[in-house]
């Protein structure tokens, strides 16, 4: 990366603690003088929060695979347009809690192999990836604890189990292989401030 | 086209009296033996009339083009899916109220040159169309003035005005040239009954 990293995504399995680290490096970054947008997907606009909780709420089978990755398409052009592109325009750094790697693993792999599929449809209505990608990786086991430990999080996609996690951060740690020049791995297992302390690290550099 | 037209679209541009066709034509080939399903889009199955909802409601402003044609293709996916194929499947005849030509037409032209987004879309998620379609064909003033007299039609589009509604008038039409092994062109400037006899005689030929 030469350019400054202005739109930087986290990524991981359910309980790793991204949203946690998302949060923490916001803080971290309006603290050291930086403008910073912190939102998340699906949702971050009032348009795609409205279109996440139709994916995300009623009967798990209400949606096919494909109609699935359709809305989430829907949503996060919503978020790209009226959230993240004026914010990065504004000269801001943004920071999503999950973006399109997160529906490459979810609906690419999960829900039979529509990764090609899924890549299509990013190429023709969404394009642009992030400048920097946080991995927080972490053993499924803990992190399967963590999110049920949650209050009030969405059953729908955090009830996959323990066998299907490890598939997903097999997965993750597949696509920051394939996309290595933005992704950057943290090690979820420790404390939040020794996580905190490593994002920190990773990330000042590439906003220089 | 060779085998029998089982899936049968009606396009048109508002007050054109294609629902009202769509309706007659279903309870003629019901009294003629068959089994027919009626349905319409944007809608026709639960998931596609929550997007609906999404989609007409609120400011006309709320999503862009491209958003929108995202969510009309989920919207045709889940009715495809769930509603037209399974129809199909069983033997029955499919009348649709609006399909795919439709977000050709309104997407692709009035909103900004998308039309070749919409067939990339269109290509990618759905693929399938109609075996038959019937543009009923009328005068914009005519279609204009029958499209204002309804009760709780819903503005947010058909309220294009009189200029719109004749580029959308040329742009069926010329839908109709584009794919013209399926379309079939009824004159709708006359009344009711005449114009479901005109259909009738279009479509019979094509059950053989």
């Amino acid at each position: 990366m030469t350019a400054p990293a202005r739109f930087i995504t986290f990524e991981g399995i359910d309980g790793s603690g991204k949203s946690t680290q998302a949060r923490r490096l916001a803080d971290a970054l309006r603290e050291a003088g930086h403008e910073v947008v912190l939102t998340r997907e699906p949702g971050g606009s009032p348009g795609a929060e409205e279109i996440r909780r139709l994916v995300l709420e009623g009967d798990p089978d209400r949606w096919s695979a494909e109609t699935e990755i359709l809305l989430f398409t829907a949503a996060r052009r919503d978020h790209l347009e009226r959230t993240i592109l004026p914010a990065l325009e504004a000269g801001k750094i943004v920071i999503c809690d999950r973006f399109a790697d997160s529906t490459r693993m979810y609906q690419g792999l999960s829900r039979g192999d529509l990764r090609a599929l899924v890549d299509q449809l990013h190429d023709l209505m969404i394009g642009r990836e992030p400048d920097l990608t946080l991995l927080i990786d972490l053993d499924p086991d803990t992190g399967h604890a963590r999110a049920k430990g949650r209050q009030g999080h969405e059953e729908r996609f955090e009830d996959f189990g323990p066998e299907l996690q490890r598939r997903m951060r097999a997965g993750f740690l597949a696509l920051a292989e394939e996309f290595a020049d933005r992704f950057r791995i943290v090690d979820g297992a420790r404390s939040e401030q020794d996580v905190a302390r490593d994002v920190l690290t990773v990330v000042e550099p590439e906003l220089a």
